[in-house]
C-alpha cells in the first residue's frame, strides 16, 4: 500500500499550520520545535506505523514516544488529524481544563509516556521493545528525540541497553535541528558526531534529510531490515517552513506573537503552496497491526502465596526476604519481572533470578535507564520490581518523578537503607530516600522491620497499581518478630507494645523497631517505665487513627526514631499527620553527615539506638 | 628521571599486600577491585604524576581522582607508602574513629573528591581540568574508573564536555577487569566496545596491558602528547596476583576470610617473588610540579555590591534578579563562574554571560555532569553558581548528594519553582526541590519572594562556603516589596505584618508571600480580621525565634502556604521546628499531581492562593 507523497505533504501542511497556530492561541508553547519534526511525524503516522487509531493499544500495534515532549502541539495535532480528538478539544491546548497539557502527561490517553524532562524516551521505548520481544509481538517502537537531548547521559544508558538486548524493534529518530533552547547544539553543523556515537553504542545509523518525505520513507523501510536497534538522524531546520523563524535562534519555546500570526501563516502557504491546495480525494487507511493472537500473560493466577518458613527469632535480612517474596510471587504473577543494576546479590533479586533466570533483566550500573525501562515495561502490562541500593535511586530521581507524572505503577525496592549499613560509609547509605519517595504523588512508602513483614508487604506492592510503591530494606540480618498470621496492609502499622497511660510512645520503622523494642525492655525492667511501641512499616500512607489512639493513651508524648535524615523522613511525616493536634513530638534521626563504622557505633552516634531512646524517655521523666 | 622498573614493581607489591590485607583486617572492603588497579596506580604516583606528597594541593600539582571509590584501600595504602599517613592509621581502615572510610570522603585530606557512587569522577576531573586550563596551570588530572561504571550515563556527559572544551589535560584510565559486582561487564571479553565509545566522544584511546608497568609508562607518556582528552583502557584482572580470587566472579566487595589470608599472601609472594624480595636502595623522589607562579584569583575584592535599581511595586521575576545579582557579584568575585544547562535564558544566567562571556560555562542539557564539574571547579577555588530549572536538579540528585558528602560548597539555583510556572505543566514544575535540598547535610535553602531579596540572598550565597546552598526562583514577575535597606540573612525571615493578638499567622515563601499579603488585605478590609504574615525566605536554616514570637502572639495558629508538595516542604519544616510545642499548624501546599493551566488557576486549584488562605482563616473564626 503505497501512500501518495502529495497526500502526505498535504497532511504535513495541516500539521504545520496547527504547530504554528496552537502555541500562539495558547500564548505559550514550542512552535519551532514542532515545525522541525512535522515531516518525520507525518511519515511515521501516515505511512510507516502499523496501528489502528481507534484501537491504538492493540498489543501488536507500533508505538510512538515523543521524547522531546515540548513538541506536544504536534502530537495533539496528529491525533486530531486522525480523528481521535476534536477541533474544539484541540483549541483547549494548555488550558486548565484540557487533557492537552504543555508537555504530554498520562491525562492524554494517546501518549505512551509522560515526557518533558529530556532524555527519557529512548529508555521507555527500550522497555516497550524488550517486552514485545519477550512476548514475541511484532510491535515496533519509534522514539522521537531532539538533538539537544542527546547530551543527557541517560540516552547512552538506553542505547547500551538496547544494543545489548539486540532490540531491533526499537527505532530512534533524532530531530537534528541544531538549535537548543539557548544555544547551538553540540552537533549543530554536522550530524556526524551523533552518527559516530550511536554507531559506537551498537546502533545502525541512517542519516537523512528530515524534510524529504521520500527519503524518510526509504529510511524507515531500511530501519525495519536491521538486526540492531536503529537511529535515524533526521537533518531538519527549527521552525521549518516559517521564514521569520526558520533556523533562527531565540525562538525556542516562544509562540509567534498574535499580530504576526497571519504573516507566518502566509509564509507557510507560499512555501507549501502545492500541499496547501491539494484537493485529491485520497482515502487514507491506517496500516493495521498484524492481528495474530498473542499470549496474554498478565492475569494473575489465583494461587495463594505460600507462607514463608521464617520463625520468630530467626536472623534474616529484610533484603533477603524481599528476594524470597519475589520468588514466591513469581509463580502467581507471570507478568512479574525483576530489574536490577548489577547489585542483585545485594538487593536480594538474585534469589528470584535463580528460579526465573529469564525474568531478571540485568540493567548494569545504569539506574536512570533501569527506571524508565520499567516504565515502558509496565505500560505493556508487565509488573516490574526494580531494585538497587536505596541511595542510588537518587541517580534516577528525575526518571522516578516523571514516572509519577505518567502515573506508572513502578515498584521500587531500595536496599542498604541508612547508616546501619556500617563500614561502607555515607556514599552507600540511603538517608534521603524516604523524603524523595514521599514527595511523589500517589506514592506508597513501606519500610518493614523483619523478614515476615517484608514478605507480606512485597506481596502488597504487587497488587498496588495506583502509583509508585517503594520498599526500603536493611542490609544486616534482623530478628523475625512476626508470626505468619500477622496481617500487613498498605497504610497499616503494628502496635508492638501498648499500655493505658503509657509514659510515652515510640514510633519506629525498619531497623529502629528493634532498638525501640530493646528500649522498651530496658525501661520496663530497669526503670519500671512503660512505653508503647509502634512499628510504622507503612510510612505513606500512615495509620493516623491507630497512631492517635496509642499516642493519646501515652501522655501525648511521641518519640520518632528513624535511620534517615530528619528532613522529609518519618518524624516529619508524623509531625505532618499530627500538625493540627497539640501533641509534642521528639524526633530522633540522622542530623549530620555520617561516616564509616560498625552499625551499632553508628546507631549510637546518630542517637537512634536503644540507649538513646532510653535516655530521651528518662529526660521526659525529669520534666 | 627514569624510575627503575624493579623499584616500581616493588612498590606495587607492597600495595598489593595492603590491598589484600586491609579489607580482611577490617572485615569488609573490596580487595579484588584494588588488586586490578595496583599497577596503574603505582605507575601514576611513582612515575607519572608531578606532585609533592607533602604539598599535594600545590596549584600546579597533578591530581588523581578515584572514581571507583570502592578501591579505597588502595588509595589509603598509596598515601601510607608516600609517608603521609602512618602504618598505625592505615590499620584503622573502615573504623568509626578513622579518616579512612569505606569509600573516600572529604575527611581524608588526600582525596580530591568523595566518591563511591559510580560515574562521577570524570566530571569532577573535567571541572578541575577546565579550571586549570582557564588559569593556565600545567596541572594534569588523572581519573581512575572501573569498567562497570562506564554504564553510567553521566560518564558520557563528562566525555562530551571534556572533548567539547578540548581538555587534553584530562586523562581517564579505565580499570577494565571485566567483572562488575554481580555479573560480567558489557565489555568483559573485549575493550573494543569502550574504545569505540570514547573515540566517538572525542577522546584519544590508548589500549594497554594494565599489569605491565613498562606499557603503562609508555601509555602515560603518549597521553601527555595529545590535543584531546585521553582515555587509557587498562586491561586487567580482578583480584590480580592472588590465585584464589584472580579473575573469579563472586569476590566483589568480599575480603579474603581471615583464615585464608596467609594462603593468599603466599600466593602473592610466589607470583611476585622478585618484587617481594627487592632490596636495592633506590632513593625515590617525587616529580615536583612546575613551580612557576600562577595568578591567584580567588580573593574577593573588597568592593561593595551596588544597590539594585528595583523600586517597590516594580514587576521583576526573581529569576531575573538572580541574573542581575550574579552580574554585580562578578565584579567583586573574580572566582565567580556560572554554569548552565542550555537554559540560561530561563534561569537568568544569560545576563551574567552578556557581561562576562568567558565566565559562563555552557554545560548543555547534561545536569549530572554540570553539578560534578562544579564540584571539581570549587575544589580549585572557583565559586561556581550552577543553574537550571529546579525540577531538573532531580536529574542530578545523586551528584548533589555526593557533593554534600564531599562538603563541596556548591551554589545551586533552581528556576521555575512550583505550579506557578503555569502552562508548561508538571514535568517542568519543581515541586520536590525543597525536600531534596533540605535533606543535604549542612545545606541552606533560600526562596525569595521578590527581586530585592533575591539580589541580597544571591550575595549571601557567594559568601556561604560551609555546604551546599540552594536558591529557588519563580518564573513569573512578582512585585518588588522590599526597599534596598532591608537586610536579608541566611537563617532570617521578614515579618511583613505583625499584630499583638493576631487571629493567626501565615508563613509563606516565594510566590505565596504575595498571596498571603493579598489575603491579609482582604481579611483586614472585608472581615476586620488581622493576621500576621511572615516571609520565610530562608527555609533552612529557619528563624525559629522570630517565628515562635510571632506565632505566640497570634492565638498559636499557623497556616503555612507553599508552592511545593507538602512532603518535605515548608510546612513540614515548620512542623519539625515546632514539634516540641503545642502549636497547631495548618499546611496548605500541593497535594496532587498538577497540570497545565494559568498560574492563577493553578494556585487556586492547589488551594494556595489568597482566596484559599482567606477561606482557611475564616474557618478558624467559626471554630
Amino acid at each position: 500500500m503505497q501512500i501518495p507523497i502529495p497526500f502526505l505533504q498535504h497532511v504535513a501542511y495541516k500539521l504545520r499550520c496547527a504547530s504554528l497556530e496552537l502555541p500562539t492561541r495558547a500564548g505559550s508553547g514550542h512552535a519551532s520545535s514542532c515545525l522541525s519534526a512535522v515531516d518525520v511525524v507525518t511519515t511515521l503516522f501516515w505511512a510507516v506505523m502499523r496501528y489502528d487509531p481507534t484501537y491504538f493499544e492493540h498489543p501488536n500495534a507500533d508505538r510512538f514516544i515523543l521524547s522531546k515532549g515540548h513538541a506536544s502541539a504536534l502530537l495533539y495535532a496528529v491525533w486530531k488529524e486522525l480523528g481521535m480528538i476534536s477541533e474544539q478539544e484541540l483549541s483547549t491546548y494548555r488550558q486548565f481544563t484540557s487533557r492537552l497539557e504543555g508537555h504530554p502527561t498520562a491525562r492524554f490517553p494517546y501518549t505512551q509516556a509522560a515526557t518533558g524532562s529530556l532524555g527519557i524516551g529512548l529508555s521507555i521505548g527500550a522497555g516497550h521493545a524488550l517486552m514485545a520481544r519477550k512476548e514475541r509481538r511484532p510491535t515496533r517502537i519509534y522514539v522521537l528525540m531532539g538533538d539537544a537531548e542527546l547530551s543527557e547521559g541517560c540516552i547512552w544508558e538506553a542505547a547500551q541497553f538496547a544494543s545489548y538486548y539486540k532490540l531491533n524493534n526499537l527505532i530512534g529518530i533524532v530531530d537534528c535541528n541544531g538549535l537548543g533552547q539557548s544555544t547551538q547544539t553540540i552537533g549543530h553543523d554536522t550530524t556526524e558526531i551523533y552518527a559516530q556515537r550511536f554507531a559506537a553504542f551498537g546502533f545502525t545509523v541512517i542519516d537523512v534529510n528530515g524534510h524529504a518525505i521520500p527519503e524518510l520513507l526509504t529510511a524507515f523501510d531500511r530501519a525495519q531490515q536491521m538486526y540492531t536497534p536503529v537511529v535515524i538522524l533526521a537533518r531538519t531546520l527549527k521552525g521549518y517552513g516559517v521564514a521569520m523563524i526558520e533556523n533562527k535562534p531565540g525562538w525556542h519555546g516562544k509562540p509567534i506573537p498574535k499580530e504576526q500570526l497571519s504573516v507566518a501563516q502566509e509564509q507557510l502557504r507560499i512555501r507549501f503552496s502545492h500541499a496547501a491546495t491539494y484537493t485529491e480525494q485520497y482515502q487514507w487507511n491506517p496500516h493495521l497491526p498484524p492481528a495474530f493472537p498473542i499470549k496474554n500473560n498478565d492475569i494473575p493466577k489465583l494461587k495463594l502465596l505460600p507462607d514463608p518458613a521464617y520463625k520468630k527469632g530467626d536472623q534474616v535480612a529484610t533484603r533477603t526476604a524481599y528476594g524470597d517474596a519475589l520468588t514466591a510471587l513469581g509463580a502467581s504473577y507471570p507478568a512479574l519481572i525483576a530489574l536490577d543494576a548489577d547489585v542483585k546479590n545485594s538487593t536480594g533479586a538474585e534469589t528470584f533470578e535463580s528460579k526465573y533466570p529469564d525474568r531478571l533483566i540485568e540493567c548494569f550500573v545504569a539506574e536512570q535507564n533501569m527506571v524508565s525501562v520499567g516504565v515502558g515495561m509496565a505500560r505493556c502490562g508487565a509488573l516490574p520490581f526494580i531494585a538497587t541500593f536505596g541511595a542510588f535511586f537518587t541517580r534516577a530521581h528525575d526518571q522516578i518523578r516523571m514516572a509519577a507524572i505518567g502515573t506508572s505503577p513502578l515498584r521500587l525496592v531500595g536496599s542498604h537503607a541508612g547508616i546501619s549499613i556500617g563500614q561502607d560509609g555515607p556514599s552507600q547509605m540511603a538517608l534521603e530516600d524516604i523524603a524523595l519517595m514521599r514527595t511523589l504523588p500517589d506514592s506508597i512508602v513501606l519500610y518493614p522491620s523483619d523478614a515476615m513483614s517484608t514478605y507480606r508487604l512485597t506481596a502488597c506492592m504487587a497488587d498496588y497499581a495506583d502509583g509508585i510503591s517503594y520498599l526500603r530494606t536493611t542490609r544486616m540480618p534482623t530478628p523475625v518478630i512476626y508470626a505468619p498470621e500477622t496481617r500487613f496492609v498498605i497504610g497499616g502499622c503494628q502496635v508492638l507494645y501498648e499500655y493505658p497511660n503509657a509514659h510515652a510512645s515510640v514510633i519506629a520503622a525498619g531497623i529502629t523497631v528493634h532498638e525501640a523494642q530493646q528500649a522498651h525492655d530496658i525501661l520496663k525492667k530497669q526503670h519500671n517505665i512503660l512505653i508503647s511501641v509502634i512499628d510504622l512499616y507503612s510510612i505513606k500512607p500512615l495509620d493516623y487513627t491507630t497512631i492517635l489512639h496509642v499516642v493519646q493513651a501515652s501522655n501525648g508524648r511521641i518519640i520518632t526514631v528513624e535511620d534517615h535524615y530528619i528532613q522529609g523522613g518519618i518524624g516529619e511525616a508524623i509531625c505532618s499527620a499530627l500538625a493540627h493536634t497539640s501533641i509534642n513530638i521528639t524526633m530522633l534521626g540522622v542530623t549530620a553527615l555520617p561516616r564509616s563504622g560498625s552499625p551499632q557505633e553508628l546507631l549510637a552516634w546518630a542517637g537512634i539506638d536503644a540507649q538513646s531512646i532510653v535516655a530521651k524517655i528518662l529526660q521526659f521523666s525529669k520534666n
